[in-house]
């Protein structure tokens, strides 16, 4: 039984020669356990990914645990990243999401595998370390107070580059973009973050865009915490199409009823929204300078 | 410096006394820390708890992390049941919540200290045991697969029917609320569930409603899984007022956008939503049987 990397990289190399997008059958490529295939042919949504990176994907399957390469079938693996004081909606959301497809292998990664606790306090286990990680398909970033410390912290940026140098999405939901941007990921790319730190984008040459998910390439951003939820659905319609997403959407019952109006700065009060600024002012501050110095070392600034 | 259980003790003896229904005020009380306290005098939305159930609350001061006790004090504990294949965005999307009220303690408990594993494989730690949970002011149970076995585990149950007699909300998102029916804690009330599911709280005497967020009196359910968020800001808003709950809802930037229509029964595709029936036929039908006899140990049926 073959595992995935080696069949991927039987892809990898077939695609390199160009086979897959002639549409040539996937099954000459002889991927021992390789049951039921599609090949995905183009974009099924606007989002793309990477030119002519095609990909053969089984179906039919039950997921395995996180952490854990499926065997006998191909897979992508989600790489999604923990790490101190990070918000643990803007992961769990996609989490959710992201398990309903049994083509998708989800790593939690952080450097050890001690717990890794939220701003909150909740402790969630990786399921793997940074040094033990797969190559990400899916490379994934929350956001989260945490994600200061990480703007410069040369281990995780490395990580990020060297992870997204070969996977086929770059992703993030809320200030996790600000750590892409940090790695250099998103400069000249369309993205976006939470609305309190959008502007800080704009420091690593990325573009800031205020929309709920940004697709710019294979570069997909989505906006605040709760965003993550309609990112991974959105992706999963681009992966699997439409109707699995939906599908997952009914089982999911995500039909949203804020109690509210006003989840947006636009929508919201103005005497709220700048109370809310108001109280993250110093914390701002903090992130803003940090983020200058991050852009700086990248030689952007 | 006394902890938050001798405060709430104290106003538990006053209002045995029937002096916070009174009016008067709750310094008269002398908890020793009580800084900045506000009485919540009645219902401040439809959700009204139990009668007479008005609480000191302070405001101000950060959250202490999970599982801790504020000092200083007088908080709300809030206690969520952890259980083997729960699943995990019943719980992190309230939690998220929750943990931007800073008169909530947030306690995660479980029978044993060690990790719980979500359906999808996702490890939390437990912050407490059933044996040492505190009281909990709102009694939390989120719903996923390993809801079956708790349907007739006596000790989960017995600790549920402990908990809910001196709780001031009992809630549950998604088939939670079948382990509160199968603990005899919905009999006689409006509830609701993930929609495969709806219909089995009627065996346990309760009234199955449709709805997104269902309140009736100090029970709070909610459908399934994605609207833990709806409901943990509409209970938010019952104990803090519309304007805590609004702040809390644009920090979470939640403004959802769904990608697609079609996240409950009457709004998807009638062939979706018999696709999703028939592959889930299997599991509902050992769901209801299951249901069917813990209905019959309540002798209700």
């Amino acid at each position: 039984m073959v595992e995935r990397p080696d069949n991927l990289a039987q892809i990898d190399q077939a695609k390199s020669q160009n086979r897959l997008r002639t549409g040539r059958a996937i099954d000459t490529l002889k991927p021992r356990c390789l049951k039921v295939a599609l090949l995905v042919q183009g974009p099924l949504c606007s989002c793309k990914g990477r030119p002519g990176d095609e990909r053969g994907l089984s179906i039919g399957l039950r997921r395995s645990p996180p952490g854990r390469s499926k065997r006998n079938k191909i897979a992508m693996q989600v790489v999604m990243l923990l790490y101190p004081r990070f918000q643990q909606l803007d992961l769990t959301g996609p989490f959710e999401v992201f398990a309903r497809f049994e083509e998708l292998n989800l790593h939690l990664v952080w450097k050890t595998l001690d717990p890794v606790i939220d701003v909150n306090g909740l402790r969630i286990l990786p399921t793997g370390t940074l040094a033990g990680s797969p190559q990400a398909d899916i490379l994934f970033v929350p956001g989260g107070p945490g994600q200061i410390s990480l703007t410069e912290d040369e281990q995780v940026l490395s990580f990020l580059r060297r992870q997204a140098n070969n996977a086929r999405y770059v992703t993030s939901v809320c200030t996790g973009s600000l750590v892409l941007a940090a790695a250099g990921l998103l400069t000249g790319y369309r993205a976006t973050c939470h609305w309190l730190s959008l502007d800080q984008l704009g420091y690593f040459g990325a573009a800031p865009v205020s929309e709920r998910v940004v697709i710019d390439r294979d570069r997909v951003t989505a906006a605040g915490v709760t965003s993550g939820i309609d990112f991974a659905l959105t992706l999963a319609a681009c992966l699997f199409g439409e109707e699995r997403a939906k599908r997952a959407q009914l089982a999911m019952e995500y039909d949203p009823k804020p109690p509210f109006v006003g989840g947006t700065p636009a929508s919201a009060s103005p005497e709220l929204v700048a109370s809310l600024r108001a109280a993250n002012a110093a914390f701002q501050k903090e992130r803003e300078e940090v983020a200058h110095r991050a852009a700086a070392a990248l030689q952007i600034v």
